[in-house]
């Protein structure tokens, strides 16, 4: 059975509840984090615990414990559940209440955490650019990793259509924002670009690595720079996967990924 | 013990359980309509049925009954919890998911109904025009009653830090789009607007039946016309509610909302 973490305790997955009428499942009003284990030891928690508190501050919701509360809740549920390298999911939410969109005064917010094993490391992504939708970067939920995900499921449905592992998201100014479950960075003529915060990049915590730690220019990139591209790569907290073809057009193979610091 | 409609057997709200992997409570994945009941009959069915499945057809989500289960669980819902006057929430989601961004080929999707008992009348509103946030009229999502309610949700949280009742949502472009929970109509020189589709307005079933049976013209409103109107309302499936501020700026009073068939 696996186990959970749900409001403070471990539990059967068979038994963890949420209610109906959480906030989480009828309005996707909360956010999440999803953050790898290596050897049983949470990855860059002080990064993502700095994300959730800021995104929770964006939507004026409380986080229910402190970090240390936060990274023993992490650390507990991968050990029941036999993992030691996994993904874990933290999700906070507003938690259940009476309908209406206006959140009551005094609400009870749901976390909940779960682990799952690591995935193995995926081949070059071929991915399309999204024709279905575009990211929202006028929206401050586009710099929070927020449970508004549609867009990106709909993206990625239509990579699926198409044959592609992935969508490239454009934002509503035709320019580049990110992929639908990860930062992209792009070579063009010796230069690696990445999309800033401002055309609708989530601040990715991997991202924010790479910055610090590689040459790479954040600029707007419009649709026709991506045309241009030579090679690059997509990023999240599990890691880079390299691109091998963008919108059908196959990509240059002598980029190596670059070195991932911790 | 307030009663719900879950997966197709009523029970109760406390023994109610969504699963923390159901992708409507992860992802937002999945679509609602909220529908009122007048002596246990619930209003406007089979227009609430056509969006719900036209929704469901952009997600590419199944809908896992047809229109008669449909009916017969939303009044199955009204008489346990002795509701004659209420409103109904149909809430449909994607169900239970391993993680990942592309939905599982094979899915059993989550269907909830709860009810809630009619709310009174609303004077008239105060709205501001959203700053914080903008309704993205480029996502198919701008057409579909979605789980993916946060833009609303704080643009609502900033009307009250403002003293208003409600917000009025801009496109990406600047033009009208909504509130935060209804479609808006606007008199302006003795003609009454309302938002285009495409300009990111909910198809609202209480919009289109107005639309059916007044004298409405749907056109795109850019913000400054919002700055003319001499009054105006707002429409959802529960009525109209008149505006009675925009921006702080008194509207006229002596006109009355249109009336409503059914």
């Amino acid at each position: 059975v696996t186990i959970v973490w749900l409001n403070g305790a471990l539990c059967d997955a068979d038994a963890a509840r949420i209610e109906p009428t959480d906030r989480g499942f009828t309005m996707g009003d909360g956010l999440f984090e999803t953050i790898r284990a290596m050897n049983g030891v949470p990855a860059r928690l002080p990064r993502h615990f700095a994300r959730l508190r800021e995104g929770a501050g964006v939507l004026g919701l409380p986080v229910p414990h402190d970090d240390i509360v936060l990274e023993r809740a992490l650390r507990e549920v991968l050990a029941p559940n036999a993992l030691g390298d996994a993904v874990l999911r933290l999700t906070l939410t507003r938690g259940p209440a009476a309908r209406g969109v206006l959140p009551q005064v005094i609400s009870t917010p749901t976390l909940s955490i779960t682990a799952a094993p690591l995935p193995a490391p995926l081949p070059p992504a071929r991915v399309i650019v999204s024709q279905v939708t575009r990211r929202n970067a006028f929206s401050p939920l586009s710099r929070v990793k927020s449970l508004n995900y549609l867009d990106s499921i709909l993206a990625r449905l239509e990579a699926g259509r198409a044959g592609a592992d992935d969508a490239l998201l454009l934002n509503t100014q035709g320019d580049l924002a990110e992929a639908t479950a990860g930062n992209v960075f792009l070579w063009v003529d010796g230069a690696l670009l990445t999309p800033r915060i401002e055309d609708g990049a989530l601040p990715g915590i991997c991202r924010a690595v790479l910055l610090e730690t590689h040459r790479i220019t954040e600029c707007r990139i419009p649709e026709h720079l991506i045309d241009q591209a030579q090679a690059g790569f997509l990023s999240n907290s599990l890691g880079l996967r390299s691109l091998s073809h963008i919108a059908g057009r196959q990509l240059e193979t002598q980029y190596s990924l670059p070195e991932l610091s911790d």
